[in-house]
């Protein structure tokens, strides 16, 4: 049962960490921030480790340290989990969760194959606990104000070509020793770490209307066990709409979208983690024609501005926990949307894999 | 001899129009701005409409209109001509105005293939004469500041990828009646009217290295006749290096290029016609990486500005005509660069459809 805020008579969701990952930081912060979650375990596989976690991050007194996550998950005060271990650890760890009636708030990549995210979501379904991916951008302000633009037939009309970009420039260090690019950790190396976030912004520009078809680019960095770097592709629908993506470890940072439909285009260059954290923007532009003569446009692209109070990585945890609280105070089955958008995601993700694989063959979805 | 203008000792060169397509006006109007260039005639299959072409567009009292090319260039008058013809045309009446020595500013696309621009180019070569095609963002200045940018080893690094996208939407009537969607005229439909564009921009962020191949995506757009109204492809370089591009009659209007290197990244959305005449500007962004805890970036990217007197098509007209100066005044051979990279557009352009043709196969180079 999850304690009540006496104020709001909102549940507050209590969350165990498991892993102590540079991405858990960030999620610590968020749930000591959202109103409705609370920090109340730290795992590690060596408890030192998720003590010094637990200091370095000023978590309240009295958040427990594990030295295991075995030990976290029998912990029954625990309601939800925030996993940000290596992607090749989340079937087991994930399951596991979720058998111990743990809702499971995932780092992603989901998994390394779909066949693996199936077992953590048919645990989760069995289990009735809530899913969801840490996708933080999807449960951003300026995200439903992009989407709105997108559904108003008005402004962009039929999409017809989607472009995203995530890069960044990893240093030497990276790329010699972190889990991303450890073929026994994290296999998919750029296409799941920053690939997954064109796939899903692509994804979500069309309603998780799935491709017909997935093709890798001849445009493979790899390091020397294999591992993805960088790399590109396209994505294809029967109606004729196109999609292409370009990510890498080998770029100076980046996180673009283009959407361009018949009647009008948006934009926008920091999708994933906004310039600033309390405001951000989109261009877009409608029915654009040009000025006599083609001497310049008739208009300019618009900057769409979105406010928020809350960064997007709380916003994620507090929509997270609102719907364990849910299934926790009223007995309902958690909702679907989220396993839904994390599964179409990694079906696109495998088949551009499978097309890497095969030599940039087209892969039917 | 071209005149002298006598305050300046500019040589004038006096210009022939060859057609009165839409273009044509804006053309005419940078000759008219043009501070080394004249207009001594407009030529039709019509002199009806050349005498309609001159007076609606103001041109000086005492402009020939001729009813025939052939007539126009007899004209020993005429130093140079400008050629807004269907694509079809040009081989024909190209290489007929370079055999009587004049010079030659042909509209984009050049030619239907590689071959017919070839005949072109020699047939400019054999005479001495100088060849440039119309694309006129290659003389704005931001153009040249883009460059300086890209060749500057601190602020771009080495370019991994590059986007570009050029599109307008239609009208119905330009669906049914443009030359531009006429088999007979114009075969290569949005890929030469605007693919165009796209490869020539990636084509000179490279600095017109040769890509190792193209490879067409299966998202082409045609009509009943199979002009093709959309499309798009990739191109690969050996380095790794990829480029993608989206061409389309059937899209909100976009011109947009995107390059991305290992240490910053360069953006501009009004690459072929500034949103304004006398100003421009470019997105540019170096070394960005993210505040503590990935939470905001540290930096935003800069609008780099630049102002212009003259319109890019007059200072196209003005380079041309400065040119053309050289050679009528020294006995000069004509400049190779500018042929060079209209030769380089064709070839990649030529890969595209071949590509296209061949059921998207890739092509090589």
């Amino acid at each position: 049962m999850a304690a009540a805020d006496e104020d709001e008579g909102v549940p507050i969701i209590r969350f165990g960490i498991m892993g102590c990952a540079d991405i858990a930081k960030k999620v610590s912060r968020a749930i000591a921030l959202a109103p409705n979650a609370s920090i109340v375990a730290v795992a590690s596989r060596d408890a030192g480790k998720a003590r010094r976690f637990i200091a370095e991050n000023a978590l309240p007194v009295g958040t427990k340290a594990y030295g295991s996550y075995d030990a976290l998950i029998e912990d029954e005060d625990i309601e939800a989990v925030y996993m940000p271990l290596p992607t090749s650890l989340h079937v087991r760890w994930a399951v596991a969760a979720a058998v111990k009636r743990k809702h499971v708030l995932l780092e992603k990549p989901t998994a390394l194959v779909v066949s693996d995210l199936d077992k953590i979501l048919e645990a989760c379904e069995h289990n009735r606990v809530q899913f969801m991916d840490g996708t933080m951008w999807m449960h951003y302000p300026r995200t439903a104000r992009m989407k709105q633009v997108l559904s108003d037939p008005d402004l962009i009309g039929r999409i017809q070509m989607i472009h995203s970009t995530r890069a960044f420039s990893a240093t030497p260090e990276f790329l010699e020793t972190n889990i991303r690019i450890k073929p026994d950790l994290d296999s998919l190396g750029a296409l799941g770490d920053l690939g997954w976030y064109c796939i899903g912004a692509i994804l979500w520009a069309v309603d998780y209307q799935l491709p017909r078809s997935a093709t890798a680019l001849p445009a493979v960095h790899s390091n020397k066990s294999g591992i993805i770097l960088a790399c590109a592709a396209s994505l294809h629908w029967d109606d004729g709409k196109v999609a292409t993506f370009h990510c890498s470890f080998l770029c100076n940072t980046a996180m673009d979208i283009r959407i361009q439909g018949t009647s009008g285009s948006l934009h926008v260059t920091d999708f994933v983690i906004p310039y600033q954290e309390d405001s951000a923007s989109f261009k877009l532009i409608t029915g654009a024609h040009f000025a006599e003569l083609h001497i310049g446009w008739s208009k300019m692209p618009d900057e769409v501005l979105t406010l928020t109070n809350l960064p997007q990585e709380t916003l994620m945890v507090q929509e997270f926990a609102r719907l364990v609280g849910l299934i926790l105070s009223s007995g309902g089955r958690p909702d679907p949307k989220w396993p839904d958008t994390s599964r179409t995601t990694q079906l696109v993700m495998d088949a551009v894999k499978k097309s890497i694989d095969l030599g940039f063959k087209p892969v039917t979805l």
